[in-house]
């Protein structure tokens, strides 16, 4: 493919010369760098990077880059990091429960061609949008959920979600726990959206709080999920002004629009490799 | 004066016809309203209304005015209102400790005529912004606020406050707790500053936690001061974007442009009688 | 229909009492009033008002009050009024060009009744978009557009916009300019959305002459369709930051975001009835 | 001085390496880097860097920086490139006329040490702000403005501007056109705050044309300062909401907040050698 790019995230303790060292290995097999951008958390010590460059006139084959900066600068400069190519399509499976909009707009994107993603499954507890998954032609299964079938329900979702192959998960409004075992499988993988400017309202019924608390403005946070509920690293906020005219409802009708395009925004981030995370943090690469 | 004007405030449980009657007062008596707005909280049934009309013409003295409204309306239909003229100055004391910004842009404001405000009294735990308060020509006074002089150095800002007939109270980066005592004898006219989006990071140090947090959005709350501390009704928010470059210092410097707009929003809100409150919430008419 | 509320919208030169005169009229025949706002232009001397009243023990009938507000107030006091009911369905018909996230949102809010609404037709001068109606069961009819078949073309959508009864017609990334006749035969009832924010970079291409003149905010933004192009009564608009990494295509990928909610917002208003326009402005009741 | 820094500004025809090459080139002198962002814009084939390091433990005295860097690279990749140094404190000079709202913004900043910056000279075509100035401290000079002494005022306030030696000119609302000649003397170093969002509303009365238009967002744009009126390189823009209840004093109330903080922005970042500017257009550094 003509205009394939490789795409390279790495985070290492800061040093001298770590900016000066990628790019000169890029640069010296022939890579065109055609997106490079960097930082350095001064408090933390911590090297950032995100560099992008064109796999034409490269003069290492994919199945040798990643050997190749392993040896020459991962290894010895204890760096994390991860080799992708622009033109891998990754699996994204949608959690979803009653609430449409989420997951309405995220399937118009995947259908216009706004996003290059495959759609293999979408897992509920109500039969609710079974609909709109069929209108897509998407796999859909449900899988309710009790108190007591918890656990087994997640089991199923967990074999499902094996079976598709799935890269990563997108929690569209699914309003249920996500067990520790299924964060561990999906490390930084789980894409929620919390309907309240997180920390703020974490927790159920957040619109009803703001209400009570008489906000002026309310919001709604992206973040990867992880083992403590709504504390996970945040991706993405907005916000939107509310008055005293404004009754839970109209909350609940104006953050349904904050919701879809937060949560958008932050699977556009990571479909587009712009996310690294750490210490609890994103790094949000422009 | 020739365009004085009354300005009404009122709220009380909702009923049929509250609207009507209101404004068949003022209408009948020759006054032409130059401002009405009205809101009722369905859920609350509860009844606001802001009206503003001119004397001239208006067939009662002003001394006339609030017993002619609670004879014909107050009493019988159970209000709590208050009754205003635009060419009142308020008397505003300004409390401060060592930051300068908020009330620099309340001097500017003062002194440029935008605000019609008098500002007989600064209180400060600090001499450090002195020179400030004499550039401008206004009363200055120190005094200082440890653990143990706590209850006494109140005592004497209250003195204070009293002999200079203070109408409201702004804590300008105050960043000291004001007791129950002094609340209560300015009821929802002590207005405060907080440098977060509230109710997240309340307390001390809130651009350190939400650094820590990780949020893309950073904000600052104005308040009436109750008795819990960054409880009180919110009259005004605002928030800005920032990024994993912003260090604390970055979230500091831009907080301080967010805390002196918001905070000058809500006192010109306070000044012009935009503000009701009801069960720790506020309306605030346009 | 047990909640079923009336609406009235208007507009009139103001004069004393017009307030206590509208709810006077309401509340005489036992409305009780949901709803209330009004806006007095000074400059203007015109006076805006929206109310809603439930048809529950209000002593006149559907057929009743607008003849009775006519006769009582209507004509003795020049108002421009209109009156409907909440539970009357308005009938939408969609234009569409080959941009798909302006008609995917709207028909995601439609079909998961977020919107009380009809939609008889899809009108677009390309087929591109018909698997999106079908995927609805929405009628879909493809009318070429050229410069030889222009107004034939409109000819045709014209009589297919009649016999399917439309109330209101939205443009939604249409991209053609409309006759005068046909506005003339939807005076403020066609939308339009602009991706741009208005009055910068009317017409052609605004994301790239946004580019070119290097702003550091894009908008977008929604109006009814008057003769002038782009010259209408503002609706709704909304902007997002930008910088110098954002290339043309980013900008329209963003824009894309600001468009769709900020024209979904526009007919919301439009279907709740909040809106009122004179002299090429709007009033946006809240 | 022990955390001095070198602040490095480049731009050049785009080509392989650049980053390796001026990144090496601090490295292999011992340079500490603790700021480094740059940009390419693929479609004009241009580089744009900025990096900043520490002096201490550098190889090169400051004097040398400039030279090395100039034969190394600056002169073989056909840069335009500037040094500066994070110690070396601008000479700022102020032109306004009667509002004094971003005056006293700016002020404020200074004496508080928020900006390093010295502010030798304040120049008004009118004697309202004097008080202000002498507040401060800082020499006044009145030059008086008609259409027949326009060029003599203008070389007037040239020859006061060079006796100080001031390194830029900030238009605080001077709403006076700047000569062509005063443009090239100090090219991009000239800051105007236009008080609408451009370039919707470019020339006098920005605010009464909004509110003429009915936008329902207005802005406030700080840029340099060209030969053509209000069409330089834009370097900051922000906006707020408006409704139909906003007259045009109630937009230019609003506006105040935000040309002042826009304004003040623009300046910290030039201040800060943030800002390049090519064909027109800014590069905002983070």
């Amino acid at each position: 493919m003509s205009d394939a790019r490789a795409i390279l995230l790495v985070h290492c303790p800061d040093q001298k010369g770590l900016l000066a060292k990628i790019t000169e290995f890029i640069y010296k097999q022939g890579g065109n760098i055609t997106y490079i951008d960097q930082h350095v958390d001064l408090a933390e010590q911590c090297f950032y990077l995100r560099a992008e460059w064109e796999l034409k006139g490269f003069a290492l084959e994919r199945g040798e880059i990643g050997a190749a900066f392993a040896e020459q600068l991962g290894s010895p400069l204890s760096m994390t990091w991860r080799l992708y190519y622009n033109d891998q399509r990754p699996r994204m499976a949608l959690m979803v429960s009653k609430e449409s909009h989420c997951l309405d707009d995220i399937l118009a994107r995947w259908s216009s061609g706004e996003w290059a993603v495959d759609i293999p499954l979408i897992i509920s507890n109500h039969e609710v949008l079974r609909p709109t998954a069929e209108r897509f032609g998407i796999r859909f299964e449900h899988i309710p959920v009790t108190k007591d079938t918890k656990a087994q329900a997640e089991a199923q979702a967990l074999e499902l979600l094996e079976e598709e192959g799935v890269d990563f998960i997108v929690l569209a409004r699914y309003m249920q726990i996500i067990s520790d075992q299924m964060v561990q499988r999906w490390p930084n993988r789980i894409i929620n959206i919390h309907h309240s400017f997180l920390p703020a309202f974490a927790g159920a019924k957040p619109y009803h709080a703001a209400h009570q608390r008489g906000v002026k403005i309310i919001g709604a946070t992206s973040h990867y999920v992880t083992a403590e509920l709504d504390q996970g690293p945040i991706i993405e906020q907005d916000v939107t002004r509310v008055t005293h005219h404004d009754r839970v409802e109209d909350l609940i009708r104006q953050g349904r629009d904050l919701e879809k395009v937060v949560l958008s925004r932050a699977i556009w981030q990571h479909l587009n490799r712009k996310l690294l995370v750490f210490k609890n943090r994103t790094v949000v690469f422009v």
